[in-house]
């Protein structure tokens, strides 16, 4: 099984490491991330300038290819340009820091997964619900190589993703995948206001998820209880519970 | 009304300045919008960097504030930071290019809606269905006034946006409003090869939409026929017609 690796945290962060660690046991693993950090890009893609692919090494070998562009620019550009042959599956991730909720339309680890299938190939994002750079990533390493492996066989329908969350938990207290929906937790943004030595204001953005809605088999709450969350998503954004009455409201006068 | 004007093809393009005279007639108009072009964005946030915002000028006078940052950061620092009072609605747009189909989720015309309705604030997405700068933008302008009209009256559900595409025909031949779904058509990309003066290589995207199945009440058809399309869109991404299928391939094992 030919396995494409990317994320978000960019190509030297500690969680693409653990990934290609654990994918080498599933398959044989290629690499195209970006080369910085690129949390929080949303689907973007770089349409305005051009994209450079540089061999990255780490350890002495090539571990991949340094992309200067958002994840979804990595796999487009792996799968049309840069790779020989097409990979069987994409996985992206460790990400640090969980994608539950709303956090799904801001991921770039998720988004990365997305653009897989739109591109006809099953793919699954998988990130650690920290943001500690130093925690322990072996149980994400044994979700992933466990989720890679079912990846094909489990047959998703064209357009739908898995987007997996691994509690930042020890492995005695694990409790197992759980099969799940996007939960309705969301930001509380505000903007810490400051000003620069030179007098002018700036903001940094500061927020905390609350939860706005307990909804059933929610991603976010699976995860605070110790288990894995599998939840498929897809890029069908059509909110088909208001097409009737819209219809009645807009289209009237002009039929 | 207090409308909230917002865009991604940056403050000083004509899409924003025909968007503001639109909603000029409408109510009282702010403008929060990206110091430059931003399109293909996809749901970005700054997270790691600071914002700043500072008065742009039109024709002389104050036209808005300019933001080192994507449209959702616009909608988020406005709302948040800069503006006294919530605005009632948030226009974004009007974007050069079609955000019907897939480009929903890469477009940051889109994201700003999106943003809004997370604010909880009534929100729609307005682009005009060409890449010409030089186009006409009447029809657009009509239709944005319209619908900004309806906005509050139509009251969506919360966390639904309308995102508006207007075709690009002369007057007479416009069709009126079609309540939609998102369409099916997608991106068959590739990538220009280049090589620079010192020898290095790079990559340009280039990519054309193509139709991947006809499905009844499509946006893209609707505004390729000469109507308006008004597609509401949530950002619920799960695939709820998997999960119990999925429940059976990988929970079995873990209960």
């Amino acid at each position: 099984m030919r396995i494409l690796v990317t994320n978000d945290d960019g190509i030297d962060s500690p969680g693409i490491a653990a990934l290609v660690h654990a994918m080498r046991s599933v398959g044989e693993v290629m690499v195209v991330a970006p080369d910085r950090q690129q949390s929080a890009v949303g689907h973007a893609l770089t349409v305005a300038s051009p994209l450079r692919a540089v061999p990255f090494h780490r350890n002495g070998e090539v571990f991949g290819w340094a992309v200067n562009g958002t994840p979804a620019d990595c796999v487009k550009l792996a799968v049309s340009a840069l790779l020989d042959k097409r990979p069987d599956i994409i996985v992206s991730g460790i990400n640090h820091g969980a994608n539950t909720s709303v956090n799904a339309i801001y991921s770039g680890t998720v988004s990365a997964a997305t653009e897989g299938t739109l591109m006809g190939i099953p793919s699954m994002a998988i990130s650690l619900a920290t943001f500690d750079h130093q925690a322990d990533l072996s149980l994400a390493r044994e979700v992933a190589s466990e989720m890679a492996i079912k990846l094909i066989s489990i047959n998703l329908p064209s357009g739908t993703l898995l987007n997996v969350n691994v509690p930042a938990v020890a492995r005695a207290e694990y409790k197992g995948l759980r099969v799940t929906r996007q939960g309705h937790s969301q930001w509380m943004d505000s903007y810490d206001r400051r000003t620069d030595p030179h007098g002018r204001e700036y903001f940094w953005l500061i927020g905390k998820m609350v939860s706005i809605a307990a909804v059933e088999d929610a991603d976010d709450l699976a995860v605070a209880a110790g288990y894995a969350s599998v939840t498929p998503l897809h890029y069908e954004l059509t909110n088909f519970s208001v097409i009737d009455d819209l219809k009645i409201k807009l289209q009237e006068q002009h039929q």
